[in-house]
């Protein structure tokens, strides 16, 4: 791939801000060998490949830094149910909410859990998005878990895309675990992950910390034996009630803390202490009709950067669409167009750990860009289950 | 066109109900110069092209019965502002709202606004849809929601698409009327009906009754003329208060009245009594972040259709998925799979009239039908941000 430079391209670096009015060719960007190498105005030609971006809007590509695409089945007949009024202990007994995407998980190998999930991502492709965060936790036993992150891998590499992935084994307990939440974590969520990361499958750890799933004294062993593996740590946190997994996460200087609806500023003042990332869900606040609002205003006051995912999971957040994520955290959290465009990019990829690798428009980083058919950003959010998509461009590499 | 028999298709006929879990095959169906001639199972082959839809599920065509994809502009500026905390009364000031779609729309031709119209078009087809209802409303003079129709109909020349145009003259009062309502509806809606009538570009009449726009008493006079001309009319009521509307337009048998979250149980009983269908439009809802939901346990209970729709407009509903909608009417307005699917298929076609013309998988309709790649409604509806279809057919033809 000879050196290119992008001109006549509304450039929106995300690299210390969002310009809400970018004028077509004010900066150019120079890539080489799937990197950016300069962004400036009126950069030297040179010689190079020019790609004339015909005054469209040039954006770093977006990051789904929160999914959970791999799993089997779906629990569209749940979702028909409860519209039914069918009561939720009756859905549960008829093996309804985690247990049945486990039972449907558990029955697939890495090709079915591929086949299954590549529509899912490939939709999140064709709205440009170039890096996915991808967690395990439907096969709650060590062979079901690794089996989904080598899935996760498999995906990184029948697309031209950079998948994360993340070890979500304390999920949920498995009914074989039942009343033994301990034995869980020491045998399938540490065992696990010993073993997945022997076999380079985990890029970081995760877990659900909830009256509905584990307490922080639970998880405790699982985020020692993390950071004695040099493994970065998130969690899902204060989602359905004010738990405490997220102050307990900031100890272990968590990557992100995720959901919380129920965070407090005691906790917007931990997470910026710990340089922790806030991944905001609209899409499961949307689906279980929460009506508690994420504390955004206390993120902004104590300096949280603010990231945005989709959750892609099928029960509480079917959602594949990253535009309608940002539509999303403007309409129902209220985040402007900045911070929308800046949490799918260069705040979603601090929530990976990888601010120095991609998720702004800067030398050295991947040359991972997205061209769209719009002037502003304003543009990008404002829309509603609408996609101008131009173009992806992966590692310098138009591929959409 | 030969006569075609659809095979191995999960049929979801929407004629007297959705059936939850349809089989592969179960039902055939025939079609023959573009019309649907006849359902059921193990139908004769008599030599006919045989399409094996795979076990796919088979579905009437979506039908889109009330947008305002038609319009100059956008207002994702507006959308900044307000995130941004902008006060209302200073975007007015700028010129924001109506005005704003206004100014930009009165600028365009017919070519223009086709050219701006037919991205949001297309992306309404690429999720299966067959029919479109078009609203004028924006150029609020005679000559320009003249032009804004012959915009509509020259869509659905550009597109395989039927189009119904709506004549929404009453939509707000532009500058140059104001304090001057009943001058507007005199001689700009029912002068500009009359000259729409003459030239073939209108097949119903709509308003905006609201504080912030029509009376009833105001409106009278147009809903008249629109009785003497034959046409039929339609309605935006009770959107954001019990403002009278949807019993004034029962009284001249009303379509549909559109919005509603503020209708009463009397305006169910009216709406049953005069066969008017409720179009309900969370997109809307959504955007505007509404609280009060529609009276939809009173509509049931009346035995009111339901109906679905994306409302698309520049600023209280930039939605242009009616999956995404569907998905809307379940997730935010509790309706179930079956009212929702209903909603943009059966109940749509009565909002438009065209009961018996599209909108079922009946002997006698046009063969409008959508196939995707999944198994039951309950999965078209319960994903979010997700486009299974596998081929859209308009009048018996693969156009997707
Ligand atoms: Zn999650
Ligand atoms: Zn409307």
């Amino acid at each position: 791939m000879p050196a290119t430079l992008w001109t006549n391209a509304r450039v929106v670096t995300a690299d210390g801000g969002i310009d809400r009015a970018p004028q077509p060719g004010a900066l150019e960007v120079l890539t080489e060998g799937g990197r950016i190498v300069a962004v400036g105005p009126a950069l030297p030609r040179n010689g190079h490949r020019i790609v004339d971006c015909g005054g469209r809007l040039l954006t770093p590509a977006p990051i789904d830094c929160h999914t959970h695409i791999v799993f089997g089945g779906d629990r569209a007949a749940e979702f028909e149910m409860r519209l039914d009024g069918v009561p939720y202990t009756r859905i549960a007994q008829a093996g309804g909410g985690i247990t049945s995407s486990m039972r449907a998980t558990r029955a697939m190998d890495v090709a079915a859990l591929v086949a299954a999930s590549l529509p899912r991502l490939d939709h999140l492709l064709a709205e440009g998005t170039c890096t996915v965060e991808i967690k395990s936790g439907y096969g709650l036993s060590v062979e079901a878990e690794l089996t989904m992150l080598r899935a996760a891998r498999a995906l990184g590499q029948a697309r031209k895309v950079r998948v994360c992935t993340t070890w979500l084994a304390a999920h949920a307990l498995p009914p074989e675990y039942e009343g033994r939440p301990d034995a869980y974590i020491a045998e399938v969520a540490i065992a696990g992950l010993n073993a997945a990361h022997a076999q380079g499958l985990v890029d970081a750890v995760d877990s659900f910390c909830e009256g509905i799933a584990f307490t922080p004294a639970q998880l405790a062993p699982l985020y020692g034996r993390a950071r004695a593996l040099g493994l970065p740590v998130k969690i899902h946190s204060e989602q359905l009630s004010p738990f405490g997994g997220t102050a307990f996460a900031c100890a272990y200087n968590a990557l992100s803390a995720d959901h919380l609806e129920y965070a407090t500023e005691a906790d917007a003042q931990a997470m910026a202490a710990s340089g922790t990332v806030a991944v905001l869900l609209p899409g499961a606040f949307y689906t279980l009709r929460e009506t508690k609002l994420p504390p955004v205003a206390a993120f902004r006051a104590a300096g949280v950067p603010m990231a945005l995912a989709t959750d892609c999971n099928p029960g509480t957040s079917p959602l594949t669409s990253i535009l309608l994520t940002m539509n999303m955290g403007a309409t129902l959290f209220r985040m402007t167009v900045a911070e929308c465009l800046l949490g799918v990019t260069a705040h979603a990829a601090q929530a990976l750990g990888l601010q120095n690798v991609t998720g702004r428009i800067a030398p050295g980083l991947a040359a991972d860009m997205a061209l769209w058919d719009v002037d502003t950003p304003a543009q990008l959010v404002a829309r509603i289950g609408f996609n101008p998509l131009h173009a992806r461009i992966y590692q310098g590499e138009l591929v959409a």
